[in-house]
């Protein structure tokens, strides 16, 4: 191992001084993922500028014998893009790698580098008249490569799929320092393994994302937002069949919230639902290029008022009243944060499951944990759950992970839906997945990075 | 390496001797693909029942060092599933493995044994209310395994994407006899690496698919089938662009035909096409659960006009009507063979390089294989032609392949969209394909199957 004054040195020759950043204040936004759960500190950051310099920081790195984390936006949940307290792993920030090379309206493709901000991917697709559907809070500091490495989910998944779903090409440096090309634009490619499957949602682990091209789709013309009260979750299932027949597969929310999340946005947020009371809500929206769009929507509500499933309903008559609706949703998170302290779970159990995970995961806490409060939301449409628990000082937080994630497991549910494992979920993915799946994911982890030197102790322990 | 007779008996030991089959005309339908092309000779085979006699049967033949060729309904165009002429090696049927194990309407998923027929599988969605939007020409024999183990196109790609995108949950019986229990019903799972990816479109060359779970989708209510001609393929494109625009995500086909094709069916299928004659034609249909398809064909009809997109156009008037447009599509290939021998090509572009290379090919083979004619048609809206070349006794197959895939390499474009590699395009991928990725696919194979046991010689040399 050479020592790290000739690894900064050999970086430095490759990249120029101003993209080796060793400064402590400088390195700063680098060494903490946003919500500074997961403090790390790391011999130095590096901003290549192509995929070239990626590929020699990775030979560098190799021959030094030194790990390196990959960072896009570091909006992560789950601290997989921050390295570890020992000061000697190197973070490659693609940040400055940011172009957008190419849209094309007609074929529906985007190419863009890695450290792309999601944002500006979104606004070139809009400006041609596309969406590229990809839509989570961060995006206005989450990047492309980010986006690609956690798979990530976020509010149009229900229609559009995840974002592994929309990726048709990947530019790749792998941990022996080699580049694979896949920037392809094909939306038909059955030539060989599709390798480009295990780079997407494995954090960095496996491969350094250097650029993507992503699926555009067209834009929907129209849409139409509604909200209703059912009494519970099971009538929010017959509302979602409902909702299936009228809207087809033009749904792109089918969101769910308690009357807990509800009474904590009123609370906290000053906002209330325009409709009566009722135990749970949920919000639907679906969009499409076609008119008959609203009319569907009526129907479907009109049946479910007759077929009593609904006990209040309103459909927005307008964007700004549809923003309205959308506002109870979207100030949960910020309004249950005001209340005090929470223990979240970003759970997945099949959809149908939902309203009996919902009990019988209620029942665990008040009897394993007495004196929490659940706190659930999240996108019942697919089977996602934020289940969120708040807790007082007495609480121990791993606790209630195990009460919740049991109750998951026995449900086959998945312990993280959307925001992945990083460093957080090590342990618990671990103990909830059977052994030969583990064992299957060491083998390809020891197959692409034998001395495993890119972002180790993430998604796998050592 | 113990002898074949041990193994033998080893097998009929596990699984009876009804579902070990070593007579010569019993072997056939296992030992050669439906179409003849890929004749091989089998040691036996085997017809486990179940995921652990699968298991079993793969420990067996790995201490015996005999090889296994995975096989569903042996409809492959590619020979993937089929043995070599050794006679050494074993084929695993999945035919008796093919209950459906459930059907969720609501959570859109359906459970089904890897030997289950596609179309009955497509019924029980059927039934339910929903729809498997996997179609293809060969779903009345192939299985949910090996269009899993295929990653199977079809006419639903445009809309639905390759079966890929369908695939939530897989059970899977490794190269070393472990199963790998992933049979989840989850539309959102971030938790580790995905490794189901890997399986989907490997062709049974990393492990055996045994069980699938794969998402449904709403049935659409109504749908919509014209026929238009355009002048080239350039105003295909454009025709397209007017398409998305009015019809959104719910197109479902937008097929490419040209006058050739056109001329071939007159010829041998007595059908014609009922708008005046053009250089090609563009069969578009759309589906939706929502009113307003019809009257948004309409407005993309009449602006295809206004524009001079379209020469000449029909909206069809009722069922019976689309039927008839469809079956033009649908005798493309049937005519193509009464006419003569041809050289087949299943190629992938990005889509809007489609019309130059349709040019550069035909320039190409006039060069370089003079009297050859082009049969060219197939799913304009993904990429994929089918650029069937037509040929005399003089002209060389192997010599026609290599001048039509070095147009397609140009383009940066796949020289199988969606039948495979198997046995028939090996030779082919490693010549198409860069070194970096085919040493990661070799990586990805040696890691998995070390000894090179399962479904050796297809997709990558040994």
């Amino acid at each position: 191992m050479t020592n790290a004054t000739d690894l900064l040195h050999r970086l430095t020759s490759l990249l120029g001084p101003a993209a080796v950043i060793t400064e402590g204040a400088d390195l700063e936004p680098y060494a903490v993922d946003w919500r500074r759960l997961f403090p790390g500190k790391p011999a130095c950051v590096v901003r290549p500028s192509n995929a070239q310099q990626v590929a020699r920081i990775v030979q560098i790195c190799r021959e030094a014998g030194v790990a390196i984390v990959p960072q896009g936006g570091n909006t992560g949940l789950a601290g997989g893009a921050v390295p570890d307290a020992t000061g000697t792993q190197v973070v490659l920030s693609l940040n400055r790698m940011a172009a957008i090379r190419s849209v094309d309206p007609v074929g529906l493709t985007i190419e863009a580098e890695a450290g792309c901000i999601l944002k500006i991917a979104q606004d070139a697709a809009a400006a041609a008249g596309r969406l590229l559907p990809i839509s989570l809070a961060a995006e206005g500091s989450a990047t492309i490569g980010g986006v690609v490495a956690a798979n990530a989910g976020g509010v149009n998944v229900l229609r559009y799929g995840m974002t592994r779903s929309l990726v048709l090409g990947l530019e790749v440096v792998l941990p022996d320092g080699t580049i694979a090309h896949g920037l392809r634009k094909l939306r038909k490619d059955n030539a060989g393994y599709d390798w480009k499957q295990l780079f997407i949602g494995s954090e960095g682990t496996l491969g350094i994302v250097t650029a993507a091209v992503l699926r555009l789709v067209p834009r929907p013309k129209h849409s139409v937002t509604a909200l209703l009260s059912v009494a519970d979750p099971a009538a929010a299932l017959r509302l979602l069949e409902l909702a299936q027949d009228e809207l087809g597969d033009q749904i792109s929310a089918f969101e769910l919230i308690s009357a807990t999340s509800m009474q904590l946005v009123a609370r906290h947020a000053g906002l209330k639902a325009p409709i009566a009371e009722g135990e749970w809500f949920v919000l639907i929206e679906a969009a499409s290029s076609l008119a008959g769009l609203r009319e569907a929507a009526e129907t479907m509500l009109g049946a479910a008022f007759e077929q009593e499933i609904a006990l209040d309903g309103v459909i927005a008559e307008s964007g700004a009243q549809a923003s309205q609706l959308w506002a109870l949703r979207e100030h949960v998170t910020e309004s249950e944060a005001r209340e005090g302290k929470s223990v979240k779970h970003d759970v997945s159990v099949p959809l149908t499951e939902v309203p009996r995970f919902l009990i019988e995961a209620g029942e665990a806490l008040a009897a394993g944990a007495p004196g929490t409060r659940v706190n659930a939301f999240g996108h019942l449409g697919d089977g996602n759950i934020h289940y969120n628990v708040l807790v007082d000082a007495n609480h121990d937080a791993a606790h209630v992970n195990r009460i919740v994630h049991d109750v998951v497991a026995a449900f086959g549910g998945s312990i993280s839906a959307e925001h992945g494992i990083g460093q957080y979920r090590v342990g618990e993915l671990a103990r909830y997945r059977a052994a030969p799946e583990m064992e299957l994911a060491r083998t390809i982890k020891r197959a692409l990075d034998p001395d495993n030197r890119l972002n180790p102790g993430k998604v796998l322990s050592a």
